[in-house]
């Protein structure tokens, strides 16, 4: 995969593309038009043809709604996005605004300062917006905040920047690129570590137990697990734009027919009616409109579309609850651990070759820039074998740049200078298994005070890590753990600790998480990154980041414990890369954190020498010393 | 205050009261009927008159709900009371649902089984239920998990168990206590330090920002706030049994105006319309009913029927949103930090008391009973000037009895025996301010054991209280936080490690606590316990708690921090009371906690001394020494 280049966009004028959604505005009757980051099937990362906000404002990140007013314009991003967001929009048709800075405002509350005006003019501030880009929780949030606001949501059933995109002149200069057309292909039983009729069963049982007789399914991913199968219609994430729904006697497939060779099918239909891509709906209307049909959606995972369809149907019974497929596609089987395991113990070993390669050519005083590093480890990933593509676009960050917290375009131009940190977050997809992981490292001497928040960093990393925690514990909780002693030390970062990862799915992914918005608690089977870091402004920025896997641990591990009353848990890396020395002041360390660290680093060399010529095995083998 | 005592109760048969409600849910052609432990203003502890969970299960803990079906009845507990439930109800006659252990059913899976039990008779199980003593979020959530699994929610106008209570023979052997009946009075603004003109003002800006009109008030705490008035209606709490009303320009107390003095009433009728309680609902209905007008409800602190009521106005428009008094409350101002500052120096002078006076009684060889600590206690409490009575039922707990969370009734039979922990937690109210702490302390020699648990409880509470954290921080952070070490050592607890407290107002109050289930951000002005604790049945438990307030730190105590960009926030002690050196060891503490604790000590002389006489600092000066 390469990654993402919107640059061309450029060339055009973002003013042009606002004026044209403004005159269909106009043409509604609407005040504004929200563009929300996601598409029809709520993914993060979004298929090129369904790029709008990107499209339309510029902006390039994984996250950050755009809203689009007659006279004005804002975006909204979070922490990880305040410093690309200035470098990607025009700053003279588009205010950004800085989620979590003080005075900065959220789309809510620019909604209601809108409506306000609006009320105070006697009417009611009209905003537009696609009902199949808005997840039903996040609509009817915004529904109950705004409707007593003066603010009015009318949902418009064509995509307004859809429009614009295709029947303006640019549609003669753009082609829209293909939408769900790639290949699409199976996980074996061997490497899924269950079969779709035993996935389908379990589904069963939980919408069984949830009461309720028909589950649609929105989410690529979901889809994908559940049918043990892939496709490359998104970057990074390998999954096929489909649509699904289970009932307790049948199933159906939604998908681009054309793309689904004569093997598959036949494997599927003996479990599952395969449709074309445009019968979802229908299918889903006929399904529910029998008698006593319960339907279950889930706000995060079912678009505002699909329950406005639902409710057209007479007495239709819904049923709010979590999506089943969730929880079962967290929990990783014994199979899919493995996979995990193999898949990051690889990666593992294109990076460490990364960072063997960059102290060397940095040694010989070569120039290096971010896209020479980026480049570098994209080929070391591609070199291993089963590699299928990157997990999401690299991050090579230098100095100042590593800053952003997802800085996410290496610059060919942007030399690594010494005395700056470089930022290499990264990972890929391997039949089985997905990665991502980050090291931070440093061009030539280190300063002390590049030393004093590296180790802290670290030490944060070592806290969540290592820690031990009874069964029913949060990501809040941990998240807490992670940043104790960072913030002892005056210091914090504005993102979680730690995602959920896909076996050979999507990088992140629910439903555990390691932050103070996530109250799941943490099962065995369970993969999450921990990344705490740190980040100043022209200055730079730091992350450490590996995957875990969460562990049932014996109770002969716990002294004190009743093992009849608490059940233990912990955390198992999957990622085995050296940290950099240079960064780490021991001395700032107490003795669980440097026996962890000390541990680690052996297991490191451990894991990694088999499949390591002799010299790079002592570039290691010196890395681990501590 | 006195203990409760409901031994009484024993005397008459707890079979012939379950008999007695079950003629009367097959007159009203009921399966089952809940029993919560809450009242009408959905108070923690509730009047005598309205204990009738106690009053028909036997079981006096502050939590807990009980269910009554027809063949059988079911307590459900959380943690704090697993064994208390199992001490005082029959076990012939009610199961104790252990909530939190493996295996133990929640009342919502055990109305999902009773339901499934109906739903295959082809039926519904009709569950009826008093709706004043329901919150209305919990009705919401009762409601929207049961309705599929075949439990019919049937609102049931008058309160059966006070018809049970009332109606039967036991209506001649007791008579119910007296009910709002205590004389109310005022707490100066020199106390209060906001005047009752500038909180209604504040309110309604916050109701006005939240788009609403009418904000009906049921929580007695928030009452007595609002209107700086206080009364003796409740144990424990210095409330009194009221609804209120604001709007934009007027107010309305409802309340037993016979016990409001002359000068109150001249008082609060410049600014209040007083009425009696029973014109509550009558005059909320009146005022809804006006066109334009939109109440403000929040689920957790109005009940179902107060939302009922209101459902019956027709095109009623209500706001779900937090209750504006709740965020209010709990950010103290300056005058009621002083007051909670003086009152908890009070407490702490007295509970540092009680332990010297318990030292020297052990001394000497005296046998002492958990109820004569519990007495000594109170009777130094007494002593402290602007005593207005306990904050709680005090809890002297001695060897197993104190792995008893709440164990509420020390006993005069039961002797402090050696090696045994003593765990007194109590406190108190003040004109001004509310208190609450806990220390565990030793008789005679500790095991080796008890010392490592208790240094691992000890350093919990303080890597909780030591820790900095930024603006934004939750409470389920710093849970997680507390905990780290602990679980570490293989141990936990059940609770939460900390909850809100008012200022001359409820020893439990939100929106804050430290707890895995509170994300609401820990604000300066909030005053919370730290109370970690340890926990195990037949052998003892530990608790240490203090109160503290949430300050500001001054930017020039972070080093590496940007102030313009992180506001860090800390704990400032109220409560200053010797912890137990013979338990700590102190080779376990790493340098900060040693530091902590020095700190801490020398606090602890510092502000007591200037009150003790000589004998007292000698024996202070040696408990604090490590």
């Amino acid at each position: 995969m390469t990654s993402l280049d919107l640059l061309h966009h450029k060339t055009l004028s973002p003013a042009a593309r606002l004026d044209a959604l403004r005159l269909l505005l106009a043409d509604y009757g609407l005040d504004g038009y929200l563009v929300p980051s996601a598409d029809e099937h709520l993914n993060e990362y979004v298929p090129q043809a369904k790029q709008r906000r990107d499209w339309l404002s510029g902006f390039t990140g994984s996250a950050g709604e755009f809203l689009v007013a007659q006279d004005q314009a804002w975006l909204f991003v979070d922490s990880r996005y305040h410093e690309q967001a200035d470098l990607q929009v025009e700053s003279s048709l588009i205010q950004v605004s800085k989620l979590g800075l003080e005075g900065q405002k959220t789309l809510e509350e620019m909604l209601e300062s809108l409506g306000q005006a609006a009320d105070a003019a006697g009417r009611m501030f009209r905003l537009g917006f696609d009902p199949f880009t808005l997840a039903m929780g996040h609509y009817q949030d915004l529904e109950r905040k705004l409707k007593l606001a003066g603010v009015d949501l009318v949902p418009v059933a064509e995509n307004l920047v859809d429009r614009v995109r295709q029947q303006s002149p640019w549609a003669e200069m753009e082609t829209l690129p293909p939408y769900g057309e790639s290949a699409i292909f199976s996980v074996p039983d061997e490497l899924a570590g269950e079969s779709v009729g035993e996935k389908l069963r379990r589904v069963r049982a939980a919408l069984q137990k949830a009461r309720a007789q028909i589950l649609p399914v929105t989410r690529l991913d979901q889809i994908s697990w559940l049918f043990n199968l892939r496709g490359w219609d998104i970057p990074y994430n390998p999954v096929f734009i489909a649509y699904a729904i289970v009932t307790p006697d049948q199933g159906f497939l939604f998908t681009n027919l054309e793309r689904v060779n004569a093997d598959i099918a036949a494997d599927l239909s003996k479990q599952v009616n395969l449709l074309p891509y445009d019968r979802y709906a229908e299918t889903l209307v006929t399904l529910v409109a029998r008698p006593g049909q319960r339907v279950l959606l889930d706000g995060r995972h079912t678009t505002r579309g699909t329950q406005a369809l639902l409710l057209t149907v007479p007495g239709i019974q819904i049923v709010e609850a979590t999506h089943p497929i969730e929880g079962l596609k967290a929990r990783k089987n014994k199979t899919e651990i493995e996979q995990m395991q193999a898949a990051n113990l690889k990666a593992s070993r294109a990076k460490t070759r990364t960072l063997k390669w960059l102290s060397e050519q940095l040694a010989l005083g070569n120039p290096l820039s971010e896209a020479d590093v980026a480049a570098t480890i994209e080929q070391f990933y591609a070199a291993e074998p089963g590699f299928q593509g990157l997990s999401f676009n690299t991050i090579a960050a230098a100095g100042a740049n590593s800053s952003i917290v997802h800085y996410g375009t290496p610059n060919s131009q942007r030399w690594l200078e010494s005395r700056e940190f470089l930022l290499l977050d990264s990972g890929c997809q391997f039949m089985g298994g997905t990665t991502d992981d980050t090291r931070t490292t440093i061009v030539g001497e280190p300063t002390p005070e590049q030393i004093k928040c590296y180790t802290e960093v670290l030490k944060a990393h070592i806290n969540c890590a290592m820690q031990r925690f009874p069964k029913g514990t949060t990501g809040s909780q941990l998240d807490g753990i992670a940043r104790s002693d960072l913030w002892r030390a005056g210091l914090d970062y504005g993102h979680g600790t730690g995602h959920g990862v896909g076996a050979f799915l999507n990088v992140h992914e629910g439903p555990n998480g390691i932050s103070k918005r996530v109250n799941e608690p943490l099962e065995p089977g369970m993969v999450t990154s921990i990344e705490p870091g740190y980040y100043r402004a022209d200055w730079g920025g730091i992350r450490i980041e590996n995957l875990y896997v969460v562990r049932d641990l014996t109770p002969e591990a716990m002294a004190l414990s009743d093992p009849a009353a608490i059940k233990w848990y912990g955390f198992e890396p999957l990622t085995y890369v050296p940290f950099e020395r240079q960064l780490i002041d021991l001395s700032c360390l107490d003795s669980r954190q440097q026996e962890w660290l000390k541990n680690y680093n052996e297991m490191v060399v451990e894991k990694l020498s088999p499949e390591l010529d002799s010299s790079e095995i002592t570039w290691l083998e010196v890395a681990c010393k501590i």
